[in-house]
């Protein structure tokens, strides 16, 4: 992380900005902590627990949100600590809620710590799906143990797997600025968007995000790379490798494309036929703005609140859809929305031959005995703490479509909500409270509910 | 349905409305195709089928709907028969949304009728969930199979049974009138909301619901008869025969009490802390709305809407709780409430132990081996009826608080809705195809979803 900060500071320094002077600040206050901590653990040989690996995954990334905000507190923009944690939590888990009104006009360095927090975010969930979560057992993850990591001779070990997707993300941020810059972003917003797109985080350089270009080349890039960054990363890695089958024939990769399809027809069909709305118009609005809200980026190109009632309902549900497991993504995810279909079809059946017998699958496999359990399990904490998070919102002040669509873009990590703090607003006017429990919220979504949760049992400080 | 039809009838004669002859006309036509039915099946000795018995369920509750619907379209309120449609079903459902402005001055034949119709739905339910949906292995209702039917020999015969319980459901509704009485009601007035309070429907003979009495003591007969409403009934039974224990140390009437208190005391705390109300005030007005709402009766006596942002959002997620299994509630219900937790605790168990084993538990037994996932697959069609309900609503012109709790009313057979179609106003305004939506939406829930569902299966038709 202090490494991190150096671009911001040299971005600074080369504009004449005085918040170089706050980034370097920060380098050492970081590197001092970060450093006591690794000289004070180094050379021990460690083993964790499971509960420590829970303690340590959380931890790690509460301490990272703590030290990000600081660039913010205390640089020109002089934001609160309330708010400075609030865009650091909503940076690290790419979730890209802002609380920043004047984006336009802020310092270069702020702006790209903004797309560097959400970059490594993206990465640092990619990695965390591909070895932690499986192992944990984390709401079904367990189904993608076997799958990436054991059975899969050509990618034994977890450390030279993250690397190739490190490699891997960095090509495909290199290759999403380029065709940004070539379809007439300046190199700054081109790399700055290029990071937030493929970390399907949402943070932009301007106010308006990409109304601000209203280009549709530059609309199609962001689609492209959206996707992009909800499909599996590890099916990427076989594709270099020469091996399209997996990623083509991959059954949650297809569901995805079949339910974003699903969702621009209709949303196409509501804009011309309802809101008079021109064909391609409606082609162009519908489809940058359902990639951008169904893999929980948060991009807008207008005010989508302003299309009618419709298009608050659908994408108030598409929020918590999400895309797939080991992307960038956040909310439910595609895989979790396959086993619940397989389990209910299967239910349904039951009912009707109470003595057959009918196993569900998932990608053309028999699901695993506990993954039912854990899927659902997961299903019903999703929707009890987004209950939990709309009715403390509530309390707080917020109104009814403020408090519902802040629960659900903060706990799914999309970023913009429905309202005041929709695409056209911020969340800068909300109360001091409300900004500590959607920070929660995004913690929550973003370590996919179970590994926070844990940590609140009696069970897990008994012994 | 067509001996029912005679009371309404009766009371149009002696209160000197021509309604009476509607009331007539309908009860030949009912008992005309009623009888036919009868007649051409008498003498035949039936299996019935596991798949005839769920197409023989749903389509007795809609054919109910159809015919009940006929008085309100012949009335001399001259209602469309979508409306009038939608008025039935809200009624046998014991849902309680209406459509009727002018209630006050409405016939007393068509009062009653609304009454009856919500009192036979309240019977029908609780007949049904002790006889039907456990054998069918409905969303987790194999619960309460052994429990009420299989091991206990006092109540050896699904007949018998429903009629102590219809006794028993007599008796209460007599108790409640005569209490409404004391408290200053009419007879009329007592008898109509007597029938609507135990049924948990919330019909009222007026526009203003409870807020035309505007009196304590009326509330409190209301506020103990909806909870009365909403527990087990089997197990009053007991207490009859005086065994107290089964209902003192029933577990879902206990988390039923204590979700009803908390609920209580979080809405006393947000009017008096936030809100400014008096204390026994605002103990009145939250005791009375939380009940009602909970119960999925939907008597009001103000517009809690009014009350700013947090009761709306409060109650809007207090609708899908539910009561009791086995009584007159719709919506999850506490079981499930109780299944899903002692599900989720020992999945959080696992993740920290993960070779331990850990067995679920309700009511201080073990859950039987196919209970958690026909609950959780329940949880998971509730929320996926809900969002298509929503998603269809704000379709056909509906905004964001009206298609959200239009859909969470109606799936829940709540009553009132929020906004427009709130404890203010009625469903008069709404396009047809919203009231068609909103009627599929009442049946699906009142119906437990898998026994509707169940019809829409591909599999259903197949062989």
């Amino acid at each position: 992380m202090s490494v991190s900060m150096v671009l911001p500071m040299l971005a600074d320094m080369y504009t004449g900005y005085s918040d170089w002077q706050v980034f370097f600040v920060c380098i050492i206050i970081t590197a001092f902590f970060g450093g006591s901590l690794v000289l004070s653990n180094a050379g021990k040989d460690f083993t964790i627990s499971v509960r420590q690996a829970f303690l340590l995954t959380v931890l790690s990334w509460l301490s990272l949100a703590i030290f990000a905000a600081f660039p913010f507190c205390f640089s020109e923009l002089e934001m609160s600590y309330t708010d400075a944690f609030f865009e650091a939590m909503s940076g690290i888990t790419t979730t890209g809620s802002t609380v920043i009104v004047g984006l336009d006009s802020a310092p270069p360095g702020i702006l790209l710590w903004r797309a560097i927090l959400q970059w490594l975010g993206g990465i640092g969930i990619i990695v965390m799906a591909l070895s932690v979560l499986p192992f944990l057992k984390v709401g079904g993850m367990q189904l993608f143990r076997t799958e990436s990591s054991e059975s899969e001779k050509a990618l034994p070990r977890a450390a030279q797997l993250a690397s190739s997707i490190g490699i891997l993300y960095l090509g495909l941020t290199v290759m999403c600025a380029a065709a940004y810059m070539f379809t007439g972003l300046g190199t700054f917003d081109a790399v700055a968007h290029a990071m937030t797109t493929i970390a399907t985080g949402g943070f932009s350089t301007f106010d308006s995000s990409f109304a601000n270009y209203d280009r549709a080349w530059t609309e199609l890039v962001a689609i492209v790379f959206m996707i992009l960054g909800s499909l599996p990363f590890v099916l990427y890695l076989k594709a270099v490798r020469g091996n399209l089958k997996p990623l083509l024939n991959d059954s949650q990769v297809r569901w995805f494309i079949s339910i974003v399809a699903l969702a621009i027809i209709i949303t196409v069909s509501y804009l011309v036929l309802q809101a008079d709305t021109p064909f391609l118009e409606a082609l162009r609005r519908a489809t940058f703005n359902v990639v951008s809200i169904i893999t929980g980026t948060g991009y807008s190109n207008g005010d989508y609140s302003l299309w009618g009632g419709f298009a608050v309902s659908l994408f108030f549900f598409l929020m918590v859809v999400g895309g797939c497991a080991g992307s960038t993504t956040c909310g439910i995810k595609i895989f979790r929305f396959q086993v619940l279909y397989a389990i209910s079809s299967v239910q349904v059946k039951k009912l009707l031959h109470p003595h057959g017998v009918f196993i569900p699958h998932y990608n053309g496999s028999p699901i695993p005995k506990d993954v039912p359990i854990s899927v659902m399990s997961f299903f019903f904490l999703y929707a009890l703490c987004f209950s939990v998070l709309a009715i403390a919102l509530s309390y707080v002040g917020l109104d009814f479509l403020e408090a519902m669509s802040g629960a659900v873009t903060s706990i799914s990590n999309v970023g913009p909500g429905l309202g005041e703090i929709g695409p056209g607003g911020t969340f800068k006017h909300l109360p001091d409270s409300a900004k500590w429990i959607l920070s929660a919220g995004m913690l929550l979504g973003r370590l996919e509910l179970f590994t926070v949760l844990v940590l609140l049992s009696p069970h897990f400080w008994k012994h």
